[in-house]
């Protein structure tokens, strides 16, 4: 098995530079809204969960690439001490991005060869959540850098293109009898700790859509006045819209009565047999609000995903990010890593365009506060009872 | 029927005229903060809600005491027209007290008038739901004159005592056995929409506190350094007790090294035996972790609910406002009373000593956004399983 | 002199009184916003001045009314210790209205006795002083009062008028020759320490308008677009009222296109023939720029106000508040009346409707931070050189 | 004369390209706060000036860089245009440096052709003041830089030196008499609108400190609790240190007892010897009050100036930014440079370190607002009269 983490922990490390060959250096350091991280901070951050958390700890003869690092690129584990606050990250031009991918390399190096010695097991675990944790951010830093492209005046393409299947435009309801369902994670490979706590819920019969909702559909949600009705959204999503002056997913653009939408390889004229995307949970509730329908819960999402394609996007679902029973968090930082965020987030099931191959399971749950839009996020709708 | 809600009306209503008795005019118009609202518009809002929706559409004959009083004290409703923004409503210096005293009796007196009629059971459910209106407005009217009071540099004191019980020395856990159990509003009673929904949930087994949290348990938690370790708290808890230098509870005053409490009775020595109340969320989460244990879900509280003594102070839950299968809401503009707030907070169970009598039922849901903390909110773990 | 001071503090202390007559309890606690203090702060905060200055130092046999009220109504003086934030005023709701009267009373009643004895002359500057500030006050209570009810969305009534007097139609423009001028005040009664630093001033030849610009000219600005257009405003003050979506002067509200104007009064149509009032400075310069004039500077105004009639509403000057030369500030808490606020304020001469009889002269110099408009202030441009 | 502006051209903006050589291309776009540009901003505002003003009306067959540029990089010309809001300045990654280096290159060489042409006087006199433009903005940058690497947390070095000479320990002081002195500019050469308005200013006899205030002695100052003492500040001078924790000079760090300095050097020792620098003009007016002196007017800064040495930094006056008698701004855009700008702000006299060559005069007006303190600021006492 070390050998096998080796090939994952080289084949993770380089989708991240690969994934970096078509940026300037600019684009690296700024940090337009405090949810966006610069993506130079991505790449060192990364890399510094594998150097405190392995290299320090287990590999003696190393030595720190540079003392800063740890204080300039620790993000949230308060256990290991002072850190840059969030919203300051957009200001550190030092070090620059070459110095970052040279902090990369090193690491990497002594990575590689620390895995070629005998790594004990609790080691080897570490080593497998940094390279999920990396896989998360591969994920950020893909919302991150369309985010400030997409914000440029001047609409850069960046990538070929962002492979989003068309949806059927007939869509169909599976339906799944009511019963005592078992939830989360039951096997062998690796799952968050949010995943675990295997347990029974108990669900109504439901109907629920096998695919997402397309921008067709949503346009007519539009077009029928949506955002300006309030009786289709949560209170604290109608204030949302206004004080931001919402009318339309993030990336839309109405230009000369005609709708763009900003992708990955610039701006586009608006595709309607796409799903929709880049919404936050405030507007597909209030989408399925506005047709008659509901969105699932997380443990609706899970019992039915067996039976329809997901991957495309995440799925804003009806439950809030709590643990399950019995939930443990670790000991020490590594700890930190889930539970300290269950609370005011809700769970998105499924996986994006941007999720590494792999990076995805049913019983994996993903979360974002109600308002946030920058990520690949969709509707999968309920049948309402009569 | 109809007799007997004649009856309830009066004695709901008197209820809040008494609790007015010890308030000078000035107390009645101030808003510290977004969350509390001035006394008076309590006052006129509840009496509003009778006239807006019961004797305009149902009592010909009636004429509205004020036109701009519909305005002035609408709270929330989108869907019956503009509104005075919450944060302005502590300016309203008129009408005066004394005019919405002579609301509440025009208003009364043709309630009254009403219900000496043949009302149709549709209206009286309207009436019925004002009268629970109010009486969770009478239960905030005591939050806020306790803020409002209880921030004057002075710390007033205005009523006899707040009435809590002693807890016990020594603590109980009760066990409750893993199963399906039903949830939710089942009777014949009054009961609010988002108690509807009756449903099986599955539990895990379970051991449950048979008390709240004493004082004296809390106070250890702060002496154990309980405000400066963030291993105990959500993310979002730690910035918000630095944000705001939150070291203990609303109400608490360590003065030359000895702790008050302030009550509505004035500042008083803290009492080490009543249960800790005025806490956050967060803090009653917080409390938890450093405890070894943690919050029950609604489900849990409700099921084993039928075992112990509650009424004191609304319990944190671990679960969120969220609808149960099947949620409906109504049509209108009473459709907006619960189903709009489903995102972004937290459930609390029980009752207070501040809840009126019979305005409590094991099924009632109560809620809040976690960081609030002026109303009797307190903390019933469960043990952790090892 | 003692004889005739204490007929002055009767009569200044009585007018404050009199001045009360028309409120309402409710209205004497709120703040609406940070520059308006609460009607029951000026009547408190003025007296606390004769007792904290002159009763507590000099009268020994005096003893406090109440130890908290130099906490709770001091309101800039650091020297004398702690103080509650400005931005807190409003929501004291106790002591209440009656015992600030009280409060009051048992002040005037220890100082008429007091002026009955033989008062040193230093202690008789400090009553003068206070009396002054009196006034000051009973000036800026008239302000807020009038924001206060104005901003009720129910526009009471209060007073009879506001008694400003017509405007000519055909304004002059009076000539004053170049020369060494002498500034400030240089006589033997009162004065501010600010007006003090008798000297002299350069003044290059200049035409001033002999009256105040009217409504009628100022709605022509407003027709003509200049809330509109960039090139006649400085900076912030165009950034100022794009923030704020200022379109007219305060009290002004059109209304199914006819123009509107609160006075304490009630909602008048609007007076083409009255002063334009409630303006800021940016505004008064804007208006300037459009009509190809300027605002005089305050050596100017004082130059030439021995030839026209002042008195109505305060003239913006375009000079900000700095010392005289050879300004000294007092020693102690005195000293902190004027100097610590010669930065980022304009000067304003003259007098206005609500100045106390008296309390004004040619030398006066009040002042004001650019953006304010709640106070009577108006507009008399100088022409500019071709 | 065309010859030499086009010498002047090619020294000014070889000047701005040579001062960047030390830069990363990182350093190029951050904005760490509103009032500092990102560098790459310079750059491009700059050479849109001359693109603007000179090139697109005068040059028939230029044709524009870019025609996005226009409004990417337009400062704050509204008569020009739509503009990026200064705020966000510091989120466009694109234009890359090289491509704004590219522009500048394109730009200077139309222009040097241009200059090759017979330019009518109008333009010459556009260029003369883009070139002072440039001059402007070539200091801001280096502030802008000194701030964007002094926040680093790792303080890299940039320059050599920042070349300020020690002051000397013995300070004497001019002697200035009283009388009618003569003011602004009134010579052949280029100066700015705002020192036109040749005028005459009576002064009182005053005596003026022959140099700078030094750090040895603004040292005394906060060791003898200056930033403690409120009875030194003006009342926003005291909100401002306290509300941002402002205990010493900008760039001034305390390490273990030890006083450090930030300079383009790196992290030095704090020399006692030189003048003290960044500090805003409400320190500069404390540090008088505590030391029996006062700031001069800038007319006493003028006329004295001929009899001291002066050009380290940038000396606060006690004199409002305020536009002098029969002060004209020009039509159109470039009346926009500086007469809007004529409201809050303080003027500074002299030159820095930072001042390009031949771009200071002693009638020259520098001004920022009384808070800022990341440019080269000091202090020059007069004596006050006892």
């Amino acid at each position: 098995m070390t050998l096998s983490l080796k090939k994952q922990f080289h084949n993770t490390r380089n989708a991240f530079v690969e994934k970096c060959k078509p940026l300037q250096v600019e684009d690296y350091s700024v940090q337009p809204v405090d949810f966006v991280s610069p993506p130079k901070w991505h790449l060192a951050h990364t890399t510094w969960f594998f150097e405190q958390f392995v290299l320090v700890p287990h590999m003696p003869e190393y030595s720190c690439f540079d003392k800063d690092f740890a204080f300039l690129f620790n993000s949230y584990y308060e256990a290991v001490g002072e850190r840059v606050m969030r919203a300051n990250r957009g200001l550190m031009t030092r070090p620059s991005v070459a110095k970052v991918f040279e902090y990369r390399a090193h690491v990497d190096e002594h990575m590689l060869r620390f895995l070629d010695s005998d790594v004990v097991l609790e080691v080897q675990s570490i080593i497998a959540l940094g390279l999920k944790h990396e896989q998360q951010h591969l994920e950020l830093f893909q919302y991150d850098i369309k985010y400030i492209l997409g914000h440029q005046p001047t609409f850069p393409h960046l990538y070929q293109d962002e492979n989003l299947k068309d949806v059927s435009t007939s869509v169909e309801f599976l339906k799944i009898e009511q019963g005592l369902y078992d939830i989360g994670y039951n096997a062998n490979g690796f799952c968050f700790d949010n995943e675990l706590g295997y347990h029974k819920v108990w669900l109504e019969e439901f109907q629920i859509a096998n695919q997402l909702v397309s921008n067709k559909s949503y346009l007519k949600f539009i077009e029928a006045g949506g955002y300006n009705k309030s009786e289709y959204w949560h209170a604290e999503g109608w204030d949302f819209i206004n004080e931001f002056n919402i009318k339309c997913p993030m990336y839309w653009h109405q230009i000369d009565g005609v709708w763009f939408q900003y992708t990955l390889k610039g701006l586009q004229k608006l595709n309607l047999n796409k799903p929709v995307i880049h919404i936050s949970f405030y507007e597909a509730w209030a989408y399925c609000e506005w047709s008659g329908q509901r969105l699932p819960t997380e443990f609706e999402w899970e019992v039915a995903s067996f039976d329809f394609n997901w991957g495309e996007a995440w799925e804003w679902t009806n439950s809030a990010y709590l643990p399950y029973p019995n939930y443990k968090k670790e000991e020490g930082a590594i700890g930190e890593y889930n539970g300290k965020f269950m609370v005011n987030q809700m769970v998105l099931r499924g996986a994006s365009v941007a999720t590494f191959e792999e990076h995805s399971r049913p019983s994996y749950r993903n979360f974002f506060h109600p308002q946030l839009r920058w990520m690949y996020s969709g509707i999968r709708p309920i049948k309402k009872h009569e």
